[in-house]
């Protein structure tokens, strides 16, 4: 668990996609983002506060979170004596980057003789169990999408919100980095040992209420040759009560893959749903998610009128439409 | 790539079934079997010459190879003074224990000083690349189970030695610890990081002549909660022209999930080929492979000819019928 709230570290961020981890806890855990630091000719702007490294202690703040990627996968010495100074005013600090921030000698030497933590969620910090595929209490739902970042993610988020603001239980459950910073705690299950993945997906969705939904982040899909295992093992570890598909319309092919074409909705339903099944009869898909940036708004409206035609399906783009309806689905079942 | 032959150390196993590497490499690779090397109160015997270091050494012996599981998952002062003994005589070391030789100090700097390999077959030795899907040269099979434990080591391996009696080109492909101290190569599937799973696969499986099969080593199930995603990257990374399903006759539950039952051999067939023909719409399932272990020898014929005329499929159990049934499927596709 990264410890909260959090001061934003943006850097020298050259534009505003460079600070999506940024972005995303401020979207969608704004009591989190207290305040935003950067450097100079940092091209990213949160619209929060700039804090100094002590007036963002004065103001409670934990852990500052790097929320921004660095360039050639170097931590330049400005942002090293930024980090450094907020270990030694008594934040931790948290880290997707792909080079570690335990890595950093510097960093390490530091943080040890403070007693300061260095998160680097991009690695597991736990020992996963093996599954054992034992029935849990509460209820999930799992996103599983016809492609790698067709809005997986947001979808969760999405439903979390639109659940919450209903009063009913939910909580966003991360498997990625980006989830990981945004709520503080998840599995990075792209890291995990083979052997461990469907376990880690257990331990992080474990008994709870009857009537508490775990909100799945979907990886990869069960159509991507490349990540395909390991949504297999989202779906068994999770053992999910309701999927929620998600697609992007008009993609050319599957990311990466020039080679393979996307599968219908129809058919992620019924591969899905076969395999959820193994672990769950009662499984059911109880909506479609799409990600519609690409279209105008009257486009992803009739593309969605005509999807949830087309399937018997509530359709919506959570992040243009919210997510009610498919918060009012999950409700339903 | 482990050097070849191999001197066999027994140690003091405690039964024959504590020396199953061993009896495995005996069994599929006579050739790389020089000799065995027993410690005092040894209850396992590969009827080969009992050789000391030297000796072996004199016959051309290029590794120790650890054939024995160790008590306790502790490497005793016994053991060591043999493997010490090894290394200084110019062996290599090859083991797919739990506890490592690399973190054994005294081993570790021994192998330092002189040079020679210390082969942990349980973690990758490679940084395996992202899968990419692309189609590539050659034939491929893949031993898929309706548990895990049903056989499909034993499978591939029975197939290659009937392909290669016949004069075909097939070479084992090994996917778990023993496969690979069988051969000397192989992917530690289980111990792979998640996102390159499927690609270890594709690495174990290049290019080849057209009319070359690689029969890969099953792991897993698709239908086994803990395993499932392992076996989702093998068909998907393995791109497999033909199955084999493999399968324990009345086995009462999934192998540790007790509230699991098997599937049928009919829901195997159509699960695992909906999932390969994502990644090569021409693959078949060409028959079916049972472990009749626990059955006479009329049990086991009449299973076989029984599931053959109910799938229309070729079915033995290869260890005790042969694998002729299955070269032949194989050759003819």
């Amino acid at each position: 668990m990264i410890e909260t709230p959090y001061l934003l570290f943006l850097g020298d961020a050259p534009d505003a996609l460079a600070a999506k981890v940024a972005q995303g806890i401020k979207d969608w855990r704004p009591d989190y983002a207290v305040g935003q630091f950067r450097l100079e000719g940092c091209k990213a702007d949160m619209k929060l506060p700039d804090l100094t490294i002590a007036e963002a202690v004065e103001k409670g703040v934990k852990t500052l979170v790097i929320g921004v990627a660095n360039r050639g996968g170097v931590i330049s010495p400005a942002w090293k004596s930024v980090l450094i100074e907020a270990l030694e005013a008594g934040l931790d600090l948290a880290s997707g980057l792909h080079n570690l921030l335990r890595n950093e000698p510097d960093l390490a030497a530091k943080a040890k003789e403070l007693g300061r933590t260095l998160h680097d969620v991009r690695i597991p910090a736990v020992q996963y169990p093996i599954a054992n595929g034992k029935k849990r209490t509460g209820k999930r739902m799992l996103a599983v999408g016809t492609d790698c970042s067709v809005g997986k993610m947001y979808t969760a988020l999405c439903v979390e919100k639109a659940m919450r603001e209903k009063g009913l239980k939910a909580t966003f459950r991360a498997t990625g980095q980006t989830g990981i910073l945004i709520t503080g705690d998840g599995v990075p299950l792209d890291a995990v040992i083979a052997d461990f993945m469907a376990g880690s997906v257990e331990y992080l969705t474990p008994d709870n209420d009857a009537d508490h939904w775990d909100l799945i982040e979907g990886q990869g899909s069960l159509f991507h040759a490349s990540y395909s295992g390991v949504t297999m093992a989202l779906v068994h570890g999770g053992q999910p009560d309701a999927l929620v598909l998600c697609h992007e319309p008009d993609r050319p092919h599957m990311r990466g893959l020039p080679d393979y074409h996307l599968p219908s909705l129809e058919a992620l339903r019924d591969l899905a749903l076969q395999i959820a099944r193994i672990v769950n009869p009662d499984c059911k898909v109880v909506g479609i998610s799409a990600n519609t940036s690409a279209m105008t708004d009257e486009e992803a409206l009739t593309w969605c009128r005509e999807t949830e035609a087309r399937m018997g399906l509530p359709t919506v783009d959570p992040f243009r439409h919210g997510a009610e309806k498919l918060a009012d689905a999950l409700a339903a079942l």
